[in-house]
């Protein structure tokens, strides 16, 4: 167990009055644990309050083979889990419940125990995981190399313009493996032509023709922690138009990164990028937040987004990736992932952003 | 949208006297409108009552194309998508909530609406599912009938012990694709030696050696259905005890589907597998429930346990799976997937059962 984020998390928990919470989802219990463990549907909650050591209650079936520094409770599939958690709470204060925990489990302990109030707490855990500490903040740089460099390789591939949507992502499958990056952070986003002004366009069998964008939007997971970069091209000649949105996409993707410091809200952030596209009367195309933290989770607490005023602090990781979508035609996302610094803040992605026709 | 399925779905409500409810989870709403829409991390939830058309709250992000028979409400990130639910749920009745929704939306509602009452409604939408058509069984034979074929095809790979288990799954991916077959229907559990004594051992680089045991528990996704299929093998010469646990699991496997038929309740045909394990003092090794019922997602309600006695009836489909696991040595799991008929069942997969040395 990392101690020093379990404190964090205490920390965060007195802060808001959380007297005991559950956390329930497998990659904030790697974060505090350093152990994946994946029970599928069945019932896996930490439960942390100030006095005890925490304890884990975990189907038998998946056995723990080291010391996590906590107590393993186990229950077998006969048994109610919920019993269990009942026996460690105290019914007298609030329970504190982990935002992914399914409602079977929550609406279960509910109906058992109804004079308990519960609360949304999982700030206590996003609150510590949003400030990467600096071993989390060199693995971060390594993911986002490593995407750089699978970037690189990927687009070689479009020089051929026989690979499907799908089979791009294929490809990218066997590149990331090369690097130690056995998983995607999420299934590639690969779009041609007018799939690229869908913002999440599942691949297809789609194959590349001429005078067609080209949006790549992908992130890997090497050691554990999630790269996500996006770069926008155009197979044949762009019209004026589309050198145009390019154009106004990478401004609004470098004012919002100029603007990225401690003490500024997320909001500005996001400010920044949309009104240069909402100055240029493209407004209405970008449909989406600027971007999101990340770190183990691909889309981590909080959002980059305009109804954020919370402030950026140093060590946090986000997304910058402004779009503009012209539906039937085309689209352009640039994305980077940016690390908050004392005076301003790293960029992670080095792959180039100026536009590239292929 | 499937018209007899919300039929069906509205029936169970009745039934049950759910007025109102939201089904959340992708599966369900596949099931439901023949379109996988994967949001993430954003709202979605189908509303269901007894009156109106179903209505589906969305995010923007995610466009549909074509007319799927429902009204579509669309959200955008800057707004809270719980209020697109309370304007459309009656506020006097018990609101049903899907048993996957994350604790995030649900505490967010019930802090919103603090006077409505929750239940997991789920069974309504659960309950039309565990019944398959015929259209869904036939397309769960030809997903078995892939899944057979996987299996012969894999098991020649380990007569060349140098194949982790790790590139043993993605020699499976490579094979599943062959056969319109482009997604696991879970992590392929490929188990060598001890490893195969963990029911849920995740594959690593561990490679054969001589005299160990093999779990191979597979299964893809075939037109969107899903199959799950153990055989257990060894690799050298097994010791006796190996013969005679395999021996027991594999009557295990064969008495459990003898029993089943319409009317007999779950926990007797988990009975039927157990005792035999049982009466010959391997009990305590047997950590699971005997199996699970699937569809379109591999883990579907309800399960094959000691402690579910409701009666099967025709046209459910699920898994029978006995296994022994003895730490530090081997593990032996057979499983097949069964659908229920007029007077038994069913077996779906074909893959020979015998003990097969390599």
């Amino acid at each position: 167990m990392h101690n020093d984020r379990l404190e964090k998390i205490r920390s965060n928990m007195k802060k808001r009055e959380i007297e005991q919470l559950i956390i329930t989802c497998p990659d904030s219990i790697f974060y505090l644990l350093d152990e994946w463990i994946h029970p599928g549907e069945r019932m896996m909650a930490l439960y942390v309050n100030q006095e005890d050591k925490p304890k884990l209650i975990l189907n038998a079936l998946f056995p723990i083979e080291r010391d996590l520094g906590v107590e393993i409770i186990n229950y077998d599939d006969t048994e109610d889990p919920i019993s269990y958690l009942r026996k460690l709470m105290n019914t007298n204060q609030t329970m504190g419940i982990d935002k992914e925990w399914p409602s079977r489990f929550l609406i279960s302990l509910m109906e058992q125990e109804p004079k308990v109030k519960v609360v949304n707490s999982s700030i206590a855990v996003d609150a510590s995981r949003m400030i990467k500490t600096s071993k989390e903040i060199q693995l971060m740089r390594e993911a986002s190399a490593v995407n750089d460099r699978a970037m690189g390789e990927l687009v070689e591939f479009l020089k051929d313009p026989k690979h499907s949507e799908l089979e791009m992502g294929n490809l990218l499958g066997a590149i990331y493996k090369k690097y130690n990056t056995p998983q995607f952070s999420f299934d590639p986003l690969i779009c041609y032509g007018a799939n690229a002004a869908e913002p999440h366009h599942s691949s297809d069998e789609t194959k590349l023709s001429s005078d067609q964008s080209i949006i790549i939007d992908i992130g890997g997971i090497t050691n554990n922690y999630a790269s996500d970069m996006t770069r926008s091209f155009f197979y044949g000649q762009p019209t004026e138009e589309y050198e145009n949105i390019y154009k106004l996409v990478h401004e609004a993707n470098l004012a919002a990164i100029e603007k990225v410091k401690p003490g500024v809200k997320f909001s500005d952030i996001d400010k920044a990028a949309r009104s240069i596209i909402e100055a240029a009367g493209y407004g209405p195309y970008f449909t989406h937040r600027t971007g999101h933290n990340i770190g183990i989770s691909c889309h981590e607490y909080p959002d980059v987004s305009s109804v954020n005023d919370m402030e950026v602090q140093e060590g946090m990781v986000f997304s910058i990736e402004p779009g503009i979508y012209l539906s039937g035609k085309y689209g352009v996302r640039i994305e980077d992932l940016v690390l908050v610094t004392k005076e301003g803040c790293e960029v992670l992605n080095k792959y180039p952003k100026t536009l590239r026709l292929l």
